[in-house]
């Protein structure tokens, strides 16, 4: 050992004389590639190696919006992620990502996570980041998330001055719903999805609809963007509503 | 006119013949210059006319990020903030720098808007945006907000799976305050300032000073990090405090 290492936990045995590498969480912003920041640019195309989650039967989005930007001769580390909602299928996935990782860093070499939007705002990025953190340096750098990219298209102030800001996920069941939704002045609903039918009764329940908005795939080329009152019945994994109720810039 | 020239508002005569420019309302991030968006590079390093707010008695924080990317050649407008509590003379402020950017637009030169974080996420922006954008195309370029930021530095992340987040303004009055807080369980405090020791006490009594963290001018060379427990007695401008009940990451 070279004075100056440390090596702490109790990962696979290091190689001897070799620092390990470092793990970086990156944002990759909400999905134009412009709006990745110039540190992750900058680290994604020096990547030796880059770690993505992967739904098992789609492409990785994170991976989609950095694509451009990746060397051809990096390592890719696809974490595949099963679709289920149980916990343990997605635990072991994690836990094999977060291995293959490690074996990368215990052989010197630093490791670029790519991570949709923000790597900490509602990202699967903190399951690695508690896998990891303890054995390894870790930095995060922060992005553009999904929230601020919808309330940008939309032409909409997210909140301002003294009002509370309330981020709802849509996954909630309805009577949570809509006792965390009620009452508050300025509230974005976040993992909208197949529930968006759900979440439409709840606000009319509350007389929210005329003040929501809403967007699908903020940013990129398929956008779109309306009122909730005439949003489609089926709403894809990326979408989001958001409420003013002290403005009501969508009528 | 020439054809396909559109004319729309009350605003200003326009230079026959000349189409207006566009309003950028572009997001420069929490401090660090690495953390502005290629974007926000890209129409800064271009822009010819540049303005941002400035406080009276500092130097422009958005302007200070952005710095080393504005060109030399280009027109600045600082619009200056009188430091008061009441509305009207920031109104009038505000009033003032949107006719000199009107102007500039007028003239046919793009305006870019230099904007602390993100640009809707209490930002100042939206009072620009609501004097200009029934005149001109107004874009929004998300940023990288103080709230993804301070989480990213912290090594914690700010919600994840069916977690509400709640972001509250430290300016409100201790008993609103302290309701908007309690039952949450992932809260972000913003604007602490030189609130810091009235939200102190308010979070004494909620028991959930151990569970919080403290963060100074995140991503800046001068940053603070700290249980806030141990936080200073004054607060900069630039702090937040963040609150996860289902996590202990500071202690």
């Amino acid at each position: 050992m070279e004075p100056g290492e440390t090596v702490t936990g109790t990962g696979p045995e290091p190689v001897l004389g070799v620092a390990p590498g470092q793990v970086y969480g990156v944002g990759v912003g909400p999905g134009d590639p412009d709006l990745m920041t110039v540190r992750a640019h900058r680290l994604i195309s020096g990547a030796e190696v880059i770690a993505y989650p992967v739904l098992e039967t789609a492409e990785s989005f994170a991976r989609s919006v950095a694509g451009a930007v990746i060397p051809p001769s990096a390592r890719e580390i696809p974490i595949r992620i099963p679709m289920t909602i149980e916990r343990e299928p997605a635990q072991a996935a994690y836990d094999h990502g977060s291995r293959c990782i490690a074996a990368e860093l215990d052989d010197g070499r630093d490791v670029v996570v790519l991570c949709e939007g923000d790597p900490f705002f509602f990202g699967s990025f903190m399951y690695l980041f508690s896998r990891l953190s303890s054995r390894y340096r870790v930095e995060v750098v922060p992005g553009v998330s999904s929230l601020t990219a919808c309330a940008a298209v939309l032409g909409s102030p997210l909140a301002a001055r003294d009002e509370v800001l309330t981020i709802v996920p849509g996954t909630l069941p309805d009577a949570e719903l809509g006792r965390r939704i009620d009452g508050n002045e300025a509230v974005a609903i976040i993992k909208v999805g197949r529930h968006l039918p759900r979440i439409r009764s709840v606000l009319d329940r509350l007389g929210l609809t005329d003040s929501a908005g809403y967007v699908e795939r903020a940013t990129l080329p398929s956008q779109r963007i309306m009122p909730l009152r005439d949003a489609p019945a089926a709403a894809p994994y990326f979408s989001m509503i958001l409420i003013n109720r002290t403005r009501d810039p969508w009528l």
